[in-house]
């Protein structure tokens, strides 16, 4: 019989690349703290990055959303955020998460949900930054839904600090781009 | 046997309209960007509106959350918002959702969760803005909860800029709310 | 035949205290609104708090997130908050939330997602006010994951303004905490 404690589920992996191009305003950093000396919680940042599937020869979307200072650690010099936002991959649909956001060493955010292909899905993800803040790289961990469609399959460039997308992909040229990329 | 890469369920249709009748001090638009002439990444808007069945025969409760916006969108004079927020039905409880709200055409946001007789809820949500920003209708797809309550259902009237909800509801008239509809 | 509809789901109870030790300069009341001599919409509270387990003897992380003030409430001398955090466990992952947070009573808030041995988590959890804003008993209601920890179960401490952590927990003694707490 099928267990009962767990819903069923198969994991699909799915990589990205999130990178700042410094070409969208972003992040917007809102000192809103009393504490104007050094980041502390009360402060903000909504933010918007180009995403990239984990080949970097596609051009999928953007991220949105906003990241909320919670604590500033001077012993690991940087800082502890929770993140809400989601990933955008034009027709195919969009995934949000949420969970911590650390400037100093991986983390794992939950996926609360998503439209279209993603529609129902669950699960996690874990962030590995590469650049702070400019590059991170991306695997999902998706269950409850269908099949991937093909095209956000790949195998992933491997995270580094000189990876960068094709010119292609980052022209938004038509052939390295899904149907209607958010933008 | 069950499939066991996707959740088993079936769908549930939810109509609802959400108005500003301006009488909540809603939206709350927070320009907090550098970018003081025009909508920016930066700024942020609370708000709270009512929310009334598909037949515009019933009130139901609030609308509550945030819009983050994300891009201002010149071409079509519009705005980029990531949204995060609650639909509140009174005694029947909440169901949380997240994801795209754009001023200039329709878009279909995650359903992330809820409480009550959406305990366990997920799916996707599409908004058909019809008056901007005061008259949005959604069409919930939901997956996951058992037969949503009969008062829930109806017949939705047609979308269009006319619609207003009934004297009765308006004036939150008992036979015209839900239990204890949230106010 | 399984049912269709639902999704299997045995629920498991999980107990936590939320405490403001005032020790993590939280909340910051961000008073954002135009209404200066008031709390209203415009407001945001980012908030981080120390995180018990329900028999208050051993610390288990954080929460962190963000309040959104949707309406003053001076009938009930006090407010309704829109609530989107997380609760931390340390080496155990996290589980997110959203829903109603209100000053003067008890309420449901969704259970979105979560990570770790909550990841596929779904469900709601009951927010019990104690001492505003100081200390707040949870009644977690999870579905979805495999058996819980055993150190996450627990005999709770019947809630009463008077609760406090035991000082080992406190003082976040290695035997008084969970692998890692977060912090």
């Amino acid at each position: 019989a099928a267990p009962k404690e767990a819903r069923p589920a198969k994991v699909q992996e799915l990589h990205v690349y999130e990178i700042n191009e410094r070409d969208r305003e972003s992040p917007a950093y809102l000192r809103l703290s009393a504490k104007q000396t050094e980041n502390a919680l009360g402060d903000l940042v909504p933010f918007t990055n180009k995403l990239y599937n984990g080949s970097l020869d596609k051009r999928l979307g953007i991220t949105a959303g906003i990241c909320v200072l919670i604590q500033h650690v001077p012993e690991r010099n940087g800082d502890r955020y929770e993140a809400i936002y989601s990933f955008y991959f034009g027709d195919h649909g969009h995934i949000t998460v949420q969970g911590p956001y650390l400037t100093y060493e991986e983390s794992y955010l939950a996926v609360t949900g998503g439209s279209g292909v993603f529609e129902g899905v669950y699960g996690q993800v874990k962030l590995n930054q590469i650049v702070f803040p400019f590059k991170i790289f991306y695997t999902f961990y998706l269950k409850g839904i269908p099949d991937l469609p093909r095209e956000l399959l790949c195998t992933p460039v491997p995270p580094s600090p000189t990876v960068e997308p094709t010119p292609a992909a980052k022209a938004a040229e038509p052939h390295a781009t899904v149907n209607n990329f958010t933008n």
